[in-house]
């Protein structure tokens, strides 16, 4: 394709990609800064040999337009249709899977050596964010790829945001050498203007001796070429003659090459160029204004936290906050406006997060440590090894549990009770409803322990808020019957749903709010039942219904059992409430399952 | 204290040290290589007032004496006596607990903050090894410490090692740095020659317009520095006099510092300085000779690993070894020396091992992850989101699952069946003795999916090895008696216990060795028994027992279960026979406690 070909190509991708997400939502501002980026490197790679990884893979949809899937893109996001992130078992031009980052160097390094070990030739391309950069786990790749000298191509995608503006030293660094567009040349001439001084060679010579001296002047001694790396850039993102240039020189060098090229994030939509951070993953949008469309809804278990803490640390000075990269989303911009010397956002880097937390705790502080609930799991070690080995008092505020849509298996926070449970010492609490959030969390600051509390996506149900501490490790009863023949022990997101069942059956039901997962109320469950129901939106395997069943063996208590929850697969994307009721966490399903149990007519287990 | 007092001292240290390491076994060579850098750091800071935190804490022991338990010291290692690492239960000076690696920068930060915030001015020092610097969590500490500016100290404790021979770029980056100890000089010297020159100033006027030019030739541009951190050194880690100047000077800056120390792992006692990875973790020895004291035991399960991957790898041209600093202790060093293109020490990385792994097996090859139980817990994302989301058929060997004895609470591996079983797809495997092992293995190999087989330190039983290969998903009755009256399902290391309480209880009772902790063998459970008992070396939460009590909950089975294992405690150091008596785990202690239970006097739960 010729260059004016590409460019209009560039137009019809931006084009579909804007049409698209207005309607669907996703994640507009990063797919938009890589559209010249795509169709540069398609110019020059193959995509039937070559291999690229996206890192994350919010920036991909310009590949997925590319690779065979234009048809179905305004499937996006959709229950059934396209993925919002590269994924194996939709295309074969999928080469890794992504959602969570910084982990494209990595992925990339093994498939080149797999293509190396087979006797393949395909060229392998690892695409990473600046932002995705600053996690640990890409430093680890960057370190071992620079060591073992084979041909991987690292493009780093710099547009100077994760999903808010990035952070970290490295990120200062980057924009250095930004400021210096023409060092290269700089470089050259400086090179050359030496040589031709009378003693010229003297100077050089001089320089010899000195490591890290001229030879600086010359081999820029950049951060990545310490690390093994051939540093190019940086080049213009939305260049695609630029781009096409370097990528055809470098796909021919033998050793690892990183291509340092600066992109605008939201290109070539002003509304998104002016706000990449709100155009990042948004919802529907109206194409022609940009303006966001509003649904009017009660406060968001979000914005409910983002007071509470706000609230919170007014009285108690040793409150401080952390979040990885997430500032608006998990609602601490507002602490950090009006704390700034308490909030720390360490980009990118959720193990860091929980040490650094762990470190303030142990020094005296009260550490608030708020990351979606599927990012946590990259900090597991530092949770069970840095915080609850050491009983410190940190606060992990986990937003975005249970299942969170669209975004689909990568992001769905359902595991955390699971895994978070096998640690001793930990408490672990989830709110039924927005104002138990905020109850929770002014009860956990008094605790001198680790607590997570866990809470949905969206909007809680506009319950009044009443300031009040809950007893701790107590369960409430929300929904009292004469005679109850069943108890259902529900929690976080469930409880309300669990009401919705009991008053669909047509026998008396006492409907339980767990409240902590732990420790778990054993009184509860001590009183005896005819049959006892859980209900979470988390695993089975290990939850919060695999405590009460292990309970009642330890106990050696028969009653009867039925737990709902998600089953040992994961979830695709979709409507939060298309996927609940694939795992049949409705209240009607969960009515219907109930009843036959007790009518002793199910084999559903 | 005068130096020469101080030098007295330091010998005084290493031979108790040496002396106590030579009976109780011990982290020797790492801790003689620091006597010096300790005794320089309390020369200047104040242990009252200033904090040090020592990354993974294996390097701390002449900071143990120096802080008031040189009298305990003979304790060390012992049940009830010192710890091996830094532990904040044991002392006021022990700022941080640490065991696995590269978290002391991000704690060190934690505390700083925590100093500042309160209006305190202790000063924070950690203090890392280049090993635990190849650990990503590291670079996310310095990358954010270098933005906050700080003064935070770190020293870097350069010893060329991890436990290994230290692997990465960034290693091969530091010993360019050592290699040029007068560099510093140097650079004064160039700089001066330049500016002596009739048109010197011309020349640094030309070098101005080059960022990353001469400017590096003054200041120089190194990876530190990058991040934001001043960087001194390399200086020499045996020199206190050349130290305490040093650390007087950085003091008192109001900056991020590293200080680049070179040390000698095991200096002082020749035989470590000649084999420091043997005499890293090291069990007793002869301190005139330096004889390692050997047992005559079985062969260890890492033997029979290290020759079951060999032997597989001849076969299946696509198996390829990863681990993550441990080529020794996995046991892979004989696969490193055969298959040389096919072994990858990504340093302490486990993270990247993880996703290396990942994209390897997607592309095609059979990636064998060797890493010990409890530090495959910083890679639980990973495992989770870039392995088993994908179904990728990476296996994982988990060497020192379960309680590993001296080393304590940090690094006993029982956690891995809980938090592995929640993740959708994975297969968990344990051997009942070395040669299950070998076929497991054979057998994993062959699967198209993630598998996991966890296994302990130490000698197995000497048994003969068979090849066969396992029926997938099958348990095995190992122990069968007529009208059984209880059912014991054991796992791994249980499984000759759960045999020898068989024989202790005078009533007949079936043994089975589970073999799988996922999948399930259900028919085993569905067959029905008047009783049921697990016995793992696990975490009671979520572990292989709570897999069943789900199970026999779901099913409505209403057997009573018992379930032994680790209960919701972290459990301390000591030996292993020392510590599984203390968590219950001895046939005669699970035979008790089966009799009372049957005989309906126990309220052991």
């Amino acid at each position: 394709m010729s260059l004016p070909e590409l460019e209009q190509l560039a137009a019809e991708i931006r084009e579909l990609i804007l049409t698209t997400v207005s309607k669907n939502g996703g994640h507009l501002a990063p797919s938009l800064g890589t559209v010249e980026l795509t169709l540069a490197l398609y110019s020059v790679f193959d995509y039937d040999v070559d291999k690229i990884v996206w890192d994350v893979g919010h920036q991909a949809y310009a590949h997925k337009i590319l690779t065979g899937r234009r048809d179905k893109f305004h499937t996006l996001r959709k229950f059934g249709g396209l993925a919002g992130f590269p994924k194996r078992s939709e295309s074969p031009y999928d080469a890794f899977g992504v959602g969570h980052a910084s982990t494209s160097i990595s992925a990339a390094l093994g498939l080149l050596i797999a293509e190396e070990l087979q006797n393949k030739f395909g060229k392998v391309v690892a695409v990473i964010g600046d932002g995705a950069l600053t996690g640990g786990e890409a430093f680890e790749a960057l370190n071992h790829a620079g060591q073992l000298k084979k041909k991987l191509i690292v493009i780093l995608n710099d547009n100077e945001m994760s999903i808010a503006k990035n952070v970290g030293a490295l990120s200062e660094y980057l924009s250095e050498v930004r400021l210096a567009p023409q060092y290269q040349r700089a470089k050259r001439d400086f090179e050359a203007f030496v040589k031709n001084l009378p003693i010229g060679d003297k100077i050089l010579q001089a320089a010899q001796s000195v490591r890290y001296g001229l030879k600086s002047a010359i081999v820029p001694q950049n951060i990545f070429e310490a690390l093994g790396f051939t540093y190019i850039g940086p080049v213009d993102g939305h260049d695609i003659r630029a781009m096409k240039d370097i990528f055809s020189r470098v796909s021919v060098l033998d050793e690892p090459v990183l291509i340092h090229v600066h992109t605008t994030k939201g290109k070539g939509y002003a509304p998104a160029e002016r706000l990449p951070e709100k155009f990042h993953g948004v919802g529907k949008f109206n194409k022609d204004t940009g303006e966001i469309a509003k649904k009017v809804a009660p406060p968001t278990y979000t914005e409910i936290f983002s007071k509470a803490i706000v609230d919170c640390a007014r009285i108690n000075k040793n409150i401080v906050a952390i979040t990885a990269a997430m500032p608006s989303g998990t609602g601490l911009k507002n602490f950090a406006e009006k704390f700034p010397s308490r909030f720390f956002d360490v980009g990118i880097a959720e193990e860091h997060a929980v040490t650094l937390a762990a470190g303030m705790a142990a020094g005296g502080l009260r550490p608030v440590v708020a990351i979606y609930s599927t990012f946590i799991q990259r900090a597991y070690d530092q949770i069970l090894h840095d915080v609850c080995l050491q009983n410190l008092p940190v606060i992990f505020c986990l937003d975005r549990a249970g299942i969170v849509g669209e975004d689909g298996a990568t992001h769905h926070g359902v595991f955390d009770m699971a895994f978070l449970r096998t640690i001793p010492n930990i408490n672990i609490l989830a709110p039924k409803d927005e104002n138990e959030l905020r109850q929770m969390f002014f009860t956990a600051v008094e605790q001198d322990q680790p607590v997570a509390i866990r809470y949905p996506r969206g909007s809680g149900f506009g319950v009044e808020i009443v300031d009040k501490k809950l007893a701790w490790g107590k369960a409430e009863i929300v929904h009292k019957s004469v005679g109850a023949e069943a108890v259902i022990l529900a929690v976080g997101s469930m409880v309300n749903v669990a009401v919705d069942a009991a008053k669909i059956l047509n026998f008396p039901i006492d409907v339980i709010n767990a409240r902590f997962i732990k420790p778990l109320d054993t009184e509860i469950l001590l009183r005896g039942a005819k049959l006892f129901v859980t209900i979470e939106e988390g695993a089975l395997n290990g939850g919060f219904g695999a405590a009460v069943a292990e309970f009642l063996a330890d106990k050696n208590i028969s009653t009867p059992l039925i737990r709902f929850g998600i089953a040992d697969e994961f979830v695709e994307h979709g409507t939060r409430a298309e996927l609940l009721k694939l795992c049949g966490l409705t209240a009607e399903q969960i009515a219907e399952k109930i009843a036959e149990v007790r009518n002793g007519n199910c084999n559903c287990n």
